[in-house]
């Protein structure tokens, strides 16, 4: 693989290989772009079966951050960084620590953070060696409420735009996943009066969901073909894809999951079937928001950050006129506006 | 290729991607070794044909750093940066100062200095960038000419190690290369009594040598086979191979040149053959100890850095002697006693 074909292409500023053979660390970090500030991005540990697999990965989802941070009106870029190793088998304390200082050495350009297969407690250990991390213990903690209330914002914009107001009483909601996000994306939704149908290959989530909330379930497959109003992925990556994109019954596809398009011709397939979809990566950057947050050097504040995750609503409401005004998908739409934000001004 | 296995196995640290499209910016830095302190090591300009050549020749030149640095008793560790580029057609000050923005990011990990295709003029480009660069205007200067009395000491010290004694009055020897160190050691060989036969690929340089300093020239490939008591090369690496290893008339192998082994086979056939070898990375370390002296913090002094180089001949004899004591090739002798510096002490 040609790192500099791909940074050329991509605009990646600096991709670092940090090796400590007597800590067992081999970890990339990706730092896509400084341009609006610090890159933030997660810190995942993954059993990647290749270098190059873990390469990609990274480059992929620090360009990703660069676009979440930029198109939540934070003043971070993106980065990325990505341990190669099994989180259930190679995490030790001096792994972590080793992490730490090169975290350290790049003096703050890069700022790190939980990711899928690190957790609060590897945090500690980074920040044994440098500040430059957040996410830890008594500080932003769980994003997940953060997250769900931003998603829920964003699927009162689609509502308004669509149906004309953001009252969603009666209105028809297939959920796909009860994790931290859909669970509580879930609740915000019964709360305003919405009929939520629900799906989750764990059935004790699916339980959970139908005793406390009031919610129907259905077989994880179902999720696609049910008629309703707006459809909510809040698990899987990819579910928008060949195998779907015809059998949805809504008017909006709006919900948490990460990269929810299989790829950008699927927002095209949407779109021509009438269907309104909220980018993924707007509608769910409360996190980013809550974690950024930590930056402030205030206490850390719910209730500021709730007050912040107006950003979302205002943030679709553009993007849905630019698509419209310019006759192109909502996903190239959102990717036309945010990278405004952070195109290197040439001095 | 895969990096992290080339960086557990020759333990490098770090290697960084540096990237700026904008301006034409493609650069490897390698920190192989950070364990006596800063990586310092020069900035190559190369037009490598493939990011991988380049990645190789950063690799291998960073880690020589750290053995160089290590042998010649500085509190530095060992790096080095590549340009991927034309330096006939491709510099620019953008180039450099996009350059030095990433050398500063490290934070003064790695510190940069001149190499083949870059000059003053883009040390001081970096410059504008960060502070971490060696080798400007005014500070140590052209290295060449206490490199070449390092080299000389070297002589002196193998001479005194195979006759018993380091004077040099009518010992015969042959050097290749005459540019500016060759033509220096040349200088001081024969104002020490030397006789002193030379050979240059510029008969230009073959002539001024003749002319001042009074010495006798000999084709190029006709150097390898004179009768003497010692070869002292001076210009290309790689010099002591298949074609030259039985050639060689001479009691000792002491020069400039840097990688002056094809293989570490060579000196083993070297030391059968009852020559002596000055490991190249001893006795042309004079050039590390001169740009080094810039971090002391005082005025350049060339006096005091005349004085430092006495390392080079205590270096050279503690190898000779551990190379008899323990049956090895001074080779060999040189990177056990200098690996002992830099290795890692677990804590």
């Amino acid at each position: 693989m040609e790192i500099f074909k791909e940074t050329f292409e991509k605009g990646h500023e600096q991709i670092v290989f940090c090796s400590d053979p007597a800590a067992g660390l081999k970890a990339i970090i990706a730092i896509h772009s400084t341009v609006l500030g610090p890159a933030l991005g997660g810190l995942r540990m993954w059993n990647y079966r290749s270098e190059e697999e873990a390469l990609i990965d990274v480059l992929r989802l620090s360009r990703g951050m660069t676009y979440k941070n930029a198109a939540m009106g934070l003043e971070l870029g993106g980065g990325k960084a990505v341990i190669i190793g099994d989180p259930q088998k190679d995490k030790s304390p001096e792994l972590f620590r080793a992490f730490g200082r090169f975290v350290e050495s790049l003096g703050g350009r890069y700022i790190t953070a939980e990711d899928v297969g690190t957790c609060e407690e590897d945090m500690y250990y980074i920040a044994r060696e440098t500040s430059h991390v957040l996410g830890l213990a008594g500080k932003s903690g769980n994003p997940s409420p953060v997250t769900a209330y931003g998603v829920f914002l964003g699927i009162k914009a689609c509502a308004e735009w669509v149906f004309g107001s953001d009252d969603l009483r009666g209105r028809k909601v297939a959920l796909q996943g009860l994790g931290h996000v859909g669970m509580e994306v879930a609740r915000l939704l019964r709360e305003s009066g919405a009929e939520v149908t629900a799906a989750d290959i764990y059935p004790y989530r699916a339980k959970e969901a139908r005793e406390k909330l009031g919610i129907k379930i259905v077989e994880p497959e179902k999720i696609y073909d049910l008629p309703c109003d707006i459809f909510s992925p809040c698990a899987l990556g990819a579910v928008i894809n060949e195998d779907t994109v015809e059998r949805f019954k809504c008017r909006i596809v709006a919900g948490a999951a990460n990269n929810q398009l299989k790829d950008g011709s699927f927002a095209k397939r949407l779109k021509d079937r009438g269907i309104l979809y909220a980018p993924d990566y707007i509608i769910n950057g409360g996190g980013v928001i809550s974690v950024a947050e930590e930056l402030s050097g205030m206490p850390y504040s719910l209730d500021r950050v709730f007050r912040k995750l107006s950003v979302i609503p205002a943030r679709l409401k553009e993007i849905f006129a630019l698509a419209v005004s310019e006759g192109i998908t909502t996903a190239e739409a959102a990717d036309r506006a945010t990278e405004k934000r952070f195109e290197k001004v040439v001095a």
